[in-house]
């Protein structure tokens, strides 16, 4: 499963300082940081600020550090667009996020996962909201999946995220979810993704509800999570249910993760 | 899912000890804990020791202090029926762990299945060993199922086990066995069940990939786990699992385990 590393938000407090101050040592070394625990993109958001002048410092300051590549976070498709003309080298390397079905989401971002021919996240959600059910959300997918097959794009690129509600606001939200990956994984060709707060959402002990939900959505298939790889127990949660999936020959990345102590239990 | 309490085993050396110096306030002690702890099941294995004699006098001490029914676990039918005379009450309630396809096993074991009308554990086994594939090992629940339903037993009682064997041996036992978890349910009217510990055998950090096990075979409709109630970890995992998967509703037992400090990071 790959790995999108999210300590680069401007909606943390202490990330959105360092922004705003032009700490570049402080965000190269958050970047390095998720890089060596495991990253495979490094999500790079900036809507709380001077969101475009932000975001080409930011994807400047870490590309000078990293070659690892970036998921440009925005719900404009401005900000999107400043983040791909910052990215030196392959801009198709870059995962956008996201595409929706709302109009104006979807008129301005489409041109440019089509332009740069990006890896897309897509949301299922359009100008009516998310919808309350896992059949309605598929809908909403295959639509995306029609309007981007339409235009010749690689699904194999669109990562799918269904959009998980709190349990604390429906005890079924996780059950529906895991329906949703299950079917849009039946149906379409692409790939899935989700972040892990939203689940846990006005609950105690969040991260232990986090851990668990990754694990159960990594066994219904999930490709890609926005996670924080520095918590060492969520990491430790990828790297064994990698293992119990088969997906780990050996366990050889388990046994190295011990080796250097990096199980946390 | 339904937890089948571990701990009064005399494979375990200090369990072991207790039962052979007759020690009934630390057995009773043992069996009580389990009790509050969730356990819906106690599991009552003598076989390290005078395993019949023992039987009768551990079914008879932990049945002076609990209701919980008991899980009479051996290979030999001698012993189960030792326990099962042993038991007052509705003999009916006891869980007969376990019938298997070996010949001595089934012809032993399953008359008193059919006497008592007991639930009973299926082990996917038969005397060529335990078979190296899922599609062999569904071939074998099948015939268990057959062979029940021939004698007019009620399927929904059966908790077919699938065996699962060690990581260690081979990086897709775990997937197998999920593998096997699907299958059965899909295929057939009965129950599963599973062990924890084989999948982590001779690997470190056990008690990690226990629970993610755990968490992963729920997910994939495990009905029944025998585990050690008093972890409260591994009790942790089956909670939040239990509320992700929508079993638990307004998240009342999950909130209820938070309020009593018993959900552990």
């Amino acid at each position: 499963m790959l790995i999108i590393g999210e300590k680069l938000n401007s909606a943390i407090p202490s990330v959105r300082e360092l922004i705003s101050k032009r700490d570049a040592a402080a965000v190269q070394d958050l970047a390095l940081r998720q890089a060596q625990a495991g990253a495979d993109y490094l999500d790079i958001n900036t809507a709380h600020g001077d969101e475009l002048l932000d975001m080409e410092w930011l994807v400047q300051k870490v590309q000078e550090v990293t070659d690892v590549p970036l998921c440009i976070d925005s719900t404009s498709a401005l900000a999107i667009q400043k983040g791909l003309e910052a990215v030196k080298g392959d801009k198709n390397k870059v995962l956008i996020n996201s595409i929706s079905l709302e109009k104006n989401r979807l008129e301005g971002v489409l041109p440019l996962v089509l332009e740069y021919k990006c890896p897309v996240i897509g949301l299922t959600v359009d100008d009516n909201g998310i919808p309350k059910t896992a059949q309605e959300r598929i809908i909403l997918a295959e639509r995306l999946v029609e309007i981007l097959t339409k235009n010749d794009y690689d699904l194999t690129q669109l990562y799918i995220d269904p959009l998980v509600l709190p349990l604390a606001v429906d005890h079924t939200n996780a059950a529906m979810f895991f329906q949703c990956l299950t079917n849009i994984k039946q149906k379409f060709n692409v790939k899935t993704v989700s972040g892990l707060s939203n689940i846990s959402f006005n609950m105690p002990q969040r991260k232990i509800i986090n851990r668990y939900f990754l694990a159960i959505c990594m066994a219904f298939g999930m490709d890609a999570a926005i996670l924080d790889p520095l918590d060492g127990k969520i990491m430790t949660a990828v790297t064994t249910t990698n293992a119990l999936l088969g997906n780990d020959r050996f366990s050889k990345n388990f046994l190295k993760a011990y080796r250097k102590d990096a199980l946390v239990d």
